[in-house]
């Protein structure tokens, strides 16, 4: 017989911020609320890494309709986040039992952590450890990446806002480069380490007739040459003066190193390879090699913070992840991340909600797939740009105070908050 | 006896884009419409550069009000601009030739130039010459430049836009900086060589209860000490653990040089040094001096061309600045620019209209004041705020096509254009 678990709620969000990630925050809370099996909503600072310290703090406040319908397009991560990656409980079972000592004391059973890659590994590796210990909890994750790279889901909670920012940014520098009479190349470099997702979103950068602004567009999964690329843009100039080119910062050469100034050798906090560079590279070599006007436009961090100009579909599925989390949770499930299914043989887009093993998902990535980009590997096929279109329609109503988006600011809530 | 002048009608677009440009565009050709005095409206391609070669094009599509609200916040020169400066008549005398002979051909008699400094000369030396020759004309000037720098005027149009986008970027970035919970120092450079009027924006950053998100503010006008800078970087980090500095790019040190990579220790693939500017060195500065986080942001070029998020009182005033031009040009004015003036011992902020004789703007330029600074000169005074709120307050609404801004393309309305 099924036995309802009953206690505490605990929600944090973890890894780099997005533009969605809050929604995600209010679907946990909204329907985490209505359900009586839960009594309190904790949000938990910083991650894995200020719950360890517990830092929690109770989530009531969203109660009230006016919070959060701010929070929804207050962008990056309300809670605050962490990069902390929760070592094996052999090689660190302190972090792990301080972690159970916080989760008994609030006598948290339902755990909804928000977040990419590394905080489905962090799901995996508690999943195991409370089972050990006879701890009862539901431990479900909620995917989140600008990055679009989990595998299992069609697509990941703040992709769209990205992918609609940078569709839109695409659009408005190509505006920008079109107005002198002169030949030209514009190369905009986008994030993405190992994955072509967020470029393959300059391909929605359209005019009114449906013609792509941007001519050119270079992901990770293909190996750049960079000679082939300088008679693509070559081929383009024959029929149009300014033209628009599209990196990942992550595309790499035949022999898998990256495209960038050879002394970029800085890293993350997190062991990872600090890059930027591939533009500005690009273009010193087609300045030398064109003779012609050659600029770099970095699209900076504001493609995953960018919470004036959100995609609504995508704060709406991503609040609609957290419920669904929720509701799994509240089923008995534990170790699994919520997904997303797009619905086949339908006329319209639609998707549906599902949970996945959270080990056929931890550590893997998802590829841009070779059908999604066109024969010569330059842009974006027909099938891509059908799965690109839906994530990035429709928009929010962000309201503006002052002349500037309004935020709902976790300090505000929390008493004697250092800044 | 004052005679009404009859002809045709000609405006045209110089500079760098700017978001709202275009709605100066809309206003001329509003009012120009309306007037039968005037006849045709001919827009010149390409600026002067582009009006010399005969490029003009008959911008009654603009009668339809769609296309007008379209342009209204479609970024970027519409008409495409130049960079094209007119040398003296002495110099170069067939230019002038050349560009009365077109004038005549079309049976131009009103000459509307949107752009910034240059396009004022251009307006200079075209009276003059004009007049020498008996060619009966009225040639007005129409602000725009987001650096804000033109003299005898409150502000430009465009620049609110600008003010608004940085405004809003730099409380975004700051979200982004603040997940962490770790000491971290974030650099956003903006533009401005010689002013310092878009970092000032960053001041309207602002959070709920009012505290500007940005801590530091330098801008060139205030001789850059690096060591006071870091040391004011300290002072903050006494009360706050994610310091965000706004800097121009143009700031200076005490022998009038760029802050920037001058010593180019970054190096790309073939040793050739990297510059870098003024966010890059004080990034890399920090960073060896103070051990902590530090990342540096280039606000790119969407901070002129970011249709998507305009000042709606930029737009408004930037449509009627246009529609001043016409009216003063009817009224037999010329070789003046339109200007707006702040209306004084009003409880709301209000402007009015007036022109100034282009020999007192063109070549001149305007300094943020020291009175809009504060004392240390490292952030925005009072008074400073003051001036720069009303102007970058109300939100248009930006039309949406499948996801993205909807812009009007005047290639759409050239037969047989070449892109």
């Amino acid at each position: 017989m099924f036995v309802m678990l009953k206690g505490n709620c605990l929600v944090a969000q973890s890894g780099g911020p997005t533009a969605a990630i809050n929604a995600t925050l209010c679907g946990v809370f909204k329907k985490a609320f209505e359900r009586e099996e839960i009594q309190k909503i904790y949000g938990g600072l910083n991650g894995i890494e200020g719950i360890r310290e517990g830092k929690l703090i109770d989530l009531s406040f969203l109660e009230d309709d006016g919070n959060r319908q701010l929070l929804l397009t207050t962008p990056a991560s309300f809670l605050g986040s962490c990069r902390y990656k929760l070592k094996s409980c052999e090689d660190k079972r302190e972090d792990y039992e301080k972690l159970l000592e916080v989760f008994r004391k609030y006598d948290i059973r339902y755990f909804f952590y928000i977040g990419g890659n590394d905080s489905m590994d962090t799901i995996k590796k508690l999943s195991v450890f409370f089972k050990q210990n006879d701890y009862e909890i539901k431990l479900i994750g909620l995917p989140k990446t600008i990055d679009n790279d989990l595998v299992l889901t069609d697509h990941t909670p703040g992709f769209g806002s990205s992918a609609k920012y940078i569709a839109s940014a695409v659009k408005e520098i190509a505006a920008d480069s079109a107005v002198y009479d002169i030949d030209s190349v514009t190369v905009i470099e986008v994030m993405g380490r190992n994955t072509g997702w967020l470029s393959m979103a300059a391909a929605l950068a359209r005019d009114k007739k449906g013609n792509c602004v941007c001519d050119l567009i270079y992901t990770p999964e293909i190996v750049f040459d960079y000679d082939k690329c300088r008679e693509d843009i070559k081929e383009v100039q024959k029929h149009k003066r300014q033209v628009i080119v599209v990196i990942s910062e992550g595309i790499k050469d035949k022999d898998g190193r990256y495209i960038e100034n050879a002394e970029a050798t800085d890293q993350d906090m997190f062991g990872h390879a600090q890059l930027g560079g591939a533009g500005k590279y690009l273009e010193n070599m087609l300045k030398k090699d064109l003779g012609i006007k050659v600029r770099s436009v970095e699209i900076n961090v504001l493609q995953r913070c960018a919470g004036h100009i959100v995609s609504k579909r995508d704060i709406e599925e991503s609040e609609s992840v957290g419920e669904a989390g929720v509701e799994a949770a509240l089923e008995g499930e534990s170790g699994k991340m919520v997904t997303m299914k797009r619905k086949e043989n339908t006329c319209h887009y639609d998707v549906y909600f599902a949970t996945e093993d959270i080990n056929k998902i931890a550590n893997y990535e998802k590829n841009v797939p070779e059908t999604y980009l066109n024969e010569a590997k330059n842009h974006v096929s027909a099938l891509g740009l059908q799965y690109l279109r839906p994530l990035i329609e429709g928009e929010m109503e962000v309201p503006f105070e002052e002349g500037i988006p309004a935020h709902l600011c976790v300090k505000d809530f929390i008493e004697g908050y250092r800044a």
